[in-house]
């Protein structure tokens, strides 16, 4: 238990770090207000896409290739630990109570 | 089994309370109609994400981004608890029958 | 083995008619050709959602909702199968060979 | 152990054959800078799917629906081998040690 609840921490401090990670990034890149930046950043990082606040320049693009990249292994990390996190400890419970 | 059921209805009721929120609140933040507003909510929740129906103000930016945080909460819960389903549903069975 | 291998050719008959059922309807509701109305259907379903070819008519709205929620549950249903496919086929095995 | 290491160095190379397919693609077929072509294939595989850089010609259409389809069939079996990969190492270690 303590072994998955230092890595769900593990994923909210990752989650939180990519959210301000995007957020800094389309602030300082691409001068967007605070709430542009994180709209932004979290249309990108969940997937939603609506469409560029502002069309992208190239090292727009660049970031927003590295910041989806990131994301999306980090996603699919944060997937993987909440679904051990239920097999593990639902079925162990399983098998001990047979 | 009865614990699953009553964890699907939980679910059911959370999607409707999901899109009816998000109908509701493009209807009242943005002033769309009825059918713009549960087709925003829809294109949002699934993130399929089309683009705003209209330019989005910052006070909409701000709605978005917590029905998109919210949705994908309950969204990762409905996945986890169908695939928790069928997982000890089937498997149980599995090994009762071995 | 059997009962798995039914049902993904159901999945395969389902995905298939989705995509029949959107490219028809766009078709017929939006007059798309069928490249166009291919195009709508596959970044619809898969939840691409680059973007309407054409601003869409509240008729074309409520045919998307549609497609979209049957097509969310049509693959969730899949990735389902699958995961169970991949889950009880190979667990098996492995407890078949210790 | 080295069956799934042997799985993983093959979706790390289908993965960058489809970037590499999607960026080559859109350089030949729509004459996209090196830039816009790996956005343009990164956000569509990732299904974040901002929107076309430029209006899609129907060979464009047609070369992204191949792309999108590839690339899920591609994502599902590497979301499927990941779960796997935990699935089986961390329920086999529970079972052998219990
Ligand atoms: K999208
Ligand atoms: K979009």
């Amino acid at each position: 238990m303590n072994f998955l609840d230092s890595k769900i921490n593990k994923i909210v401090i990752l989650v939180i770090s990519t959210l301000t990670t995007g957020t800094l990034g389309y602030m300082v890149i691409s001068g967007y207000s605070f709430v542009d930046a994180i709209y932004m950043t979290v249309i990108t990082v969940t997937t939603v896409g609506f469409g560029e606040v502002k069309p992208f320049t190239p090292e727009e693009k660049i970031f927003t290739i590295f910041l989806i990249l990131t994301s999306i292994v980090l996603f699919g990390y944060a997937v993987s630990t909440f679904s051990e996190y239920l097999v593990s400890g639902r079925l162990f419970d399983y098998f001990k109570h047979k």
